[in-house]
């Protein structure tokens, strides 16, 4: 009876100690989850990321990364295409650029950014043409948008840029997706939720999952200002794709500028990054875009979500080999051969229309032109340009999804093609 | 100790009985195996594929469904494009095909193939036009012909259509992939042999994986006669990307036929789908065809390889579920996603060059034409053309490589629509 007593003893105090180990083991493990729960005292429109820093140290320093910007041989390790680099201009890796955008602010000045953190600077040094838009172009710049959207109400849209830019102290930070309260990720910017309930989606029920793009989706995505308020807004009521949401401006008689040669109306794309991922088959498998993004990471003992808002080639064993059993190379080796195929045709497609351009500018200088023709071929150009522009302006080179990416470059190559031939025929008619 | 002698007793003999009926199981869950390696007395030339099946009752029975022949309507169940169907003719469903094969005896006649056991009775029943090329048609189509290319030699390519299909009782079947003797995959075709050697790689030296493919492009390849020899060639050597071949048939200044509208040499691409497979995502993850398209199937409690050569969307549980975790219909949809986009710049490439032959046939018969820029026109139509029917030939619109489809369609519908501003340059050149 006393060796069972014993027994129960030693089994009791081995039983607690194995609980007392296991639970302090699955404290730092899920540190982060208790961090969270700890409500800290962030005011409600702190945009100061160094104040939330105190609280989240390790996610500051994450964020503290987007200060690094790549010399182009430094991203080379990484990837062909893309990078944060420092006044790294469009305009003389793509020459044909230049004429594409004649007329307009991006002709003048087209850089690659240097990513977040410099998103204030950045725009305030950027060509005073491009500013001309107004106060609008901080509006994707600075976690202190919100307030002062909030402040001015619609008047903010109407304001010159200086008048909101001199006002701004903190670039991309933690209050543009995240509640200071509760650190749930939250939209903070008026245009999204416009944008969702235009298509009949609930922000309000989306899901965690989903939030992890959708406060990407706030500014990775197109936009373009009404005509009369200037007010932001996004042209996703017939859907997110590019035919469908040229079908929405054409409804609408909206164009950016008037192309100075081709006397063509068009159209500037922004950074789609949202709506090309949508559908493509990495969305399809449920992925969001902090999934690839702002992969977890560990931090000594303690796993953490990367502020760090990068190339996921620069951290594909944490993006990448979650889900994929290949080795980071051979998954690299994939995405230059869906890159390599879109630099192609983005360039043909590019070199094409900027023929276009000539022969249309060509055939409106020619008397007695078919002025008809003339305009079926400024229609077309329009298109091209949109569809090329889709593409050139978002982010991944068409990594975001290779089959419409290639789908929509192949419209592009046919609409420029069929605006020289039209612009051909409106001389050829004539006589 | 009595009791510990029991307890020994007992536990040997449930060891003993768990090995036991662990073996019955693995033996029946292997019978397949076990199966094979008897080795079954089916002579070295035997064609007729029910000698075979009374060794393989089994998998002759898979082999059989090959006998199955969809209706549009029966397909339309589990696919959008392609399928076995009867006398279902590409020139209705596409008409332009008509325009682009004229002169040529697929623009007579130009059917859906009713699948590999239908080999020898259509070909035998196909337009005698297309006959002409001689016995060489008969290559692909039955499984006594390695034994007719022993007897014949190198005549066996200058024989007639008749000669040889008179001679044929067998179509594709078991002798064509294996070995009689030891059951083992097995390249019968002389052409394959040569072409692997052309590019470097010793066909002795294939892994099972690769043999899984190679035994399937015996046939589902590009290939060509040679101008004197009739031998049947792959146009391998430098490279087996359609630029590559390209560059290989122009070097032999080759081609199938002359346009008669637009006066352009042409090539008639046969079925690339083995060349269009290598380098996708499926290849470089190491699938082979035989994974898709001969899955393992349970046939009561025997696990055996499907022969049954079809679509992998009427299987996909065996096909697809083996390694994708999402459902059949989110992964069929996933197909769709990239072969509608395929099927659209398919017809766009398709129709454009129905253009290009019109304005190039129109350039041809005017007075005084450049022709210098004329025959630059026709250039660029042989290259729309060659890669348009690079995919309009192989068989999964676009699947077997979803990126390399869309850019190679790409590259048809701008060279088709150079073809055309080149052949309207031509005509106003000359003024």
């Amino acid at each position: 009876m006393r060796d069972k007593k014993t027994l129960f003893i030693v089994t009791s105090v081995v039983i607690v100690f194995l609980i007392a180990v296991g639970s302090v083991v699955f404290y730092y493990q899920n540190k982060e989850l208790a961090e969270e729960v700890i409500l800290p005292a962030i005011g409600e429109d702190e945009a100061d990321p160094a104040v939330w820093g105190k609280y989240y140290p390790r996610h500051y320093d994450s964020y503290q990364k987007n200060l690094i910007v790549d010399t182009v041989e430094e991203y080379s390790k990484y990837g062909k295409y893309g990078g944060a680099f420092e006044k790294e201009s469009h305009l003389d890796r793509y020459p044909y650029m230049k004429n594409l955008f004649a007329g307009y602010g991006f002709s003048v000045e087209y850089n690659e950014d240097r990513g977040h953190l410099y998103s204030v600077e950045d725009v305030r040094n950027i060509t005073p043409v491009r500013q001309k838009a107004g106060a609008v172009c901080n509006t994707c710049k600075s976690a202190q948008i919100p307030s002062l959207i909030d402040k001015y109400g619609e008047d903010y849209y109407l304001m010159g840029f200086e008048e909101i830019n001199d006002q701004l102290t903190h670039p991309i930070a933690c209050l543009d997706c995240h509640d200071p309260k509760t650190m749930e990720l939250r939209i903070s910017r008026p245009a999204l939720l416009e944008a969702l309930k235009s298509i009949g989606k609930d922000p309000d029920k989306a899901t965690r999952q989903e939030m992890r793009s959708l406060v990407c989706a706030q500014c990775h995505v197109e936009y373009y200002m009404q005509p009369e308020t200037k007010k932001l807004t996004f042209p996703w009521a017939k859907g997110l794709k590019p035919d469908e949401m040229l079908e929405y401006y054409d409804n609408l008689n909206f164009s950016d500028w008037l192309h100075p040669d081709s006397g063509t109306s068009l159209l500037k794309a922004q950074h789609p990054d949202y709506e090309l991922f949508v559908n493509s088959t990495h969305y399809a498998a449920g992925v969001s875009c902090a999934d690839c993004h702002m992969p977890y990471v560990k931090e000594g003992n303690v796993k953490i979500t990367s502020h760090w808002w990068t190339s996921p080639l620069k951290h594909m064993e944490q993006s990448c080999l979650v889900c994929h059993r290949e080795s980071a190379e051979e998954l690299r080796d994939r995405v230059f051969y869906t890159q390599d195929r879109t630099y192609e045709m983005k360039n043909l497609a590019g070199t094409t229309i900027e023929k276009a351009i000539q022969e249309i500018a060509k055939s409106a200088q020619t008397a007695g032109v078919n002025e008809e023709i003339l305009d079926q071929a400024r229609t077309l150009h329009r298109q091209a340009q949109w569809y090329w522009d889709w593409m050139a302006a978002e982010n991944s080179m068409g990594f975001h999804n290779p089959q419409e990416s290639l789908y929509i470059l192949g419209k592009a190559v046919d609409c420029a093609h069929k605006a020289i031939e039209k612009a051909q025929e409106a001389r050829t008619a004539e006589r």
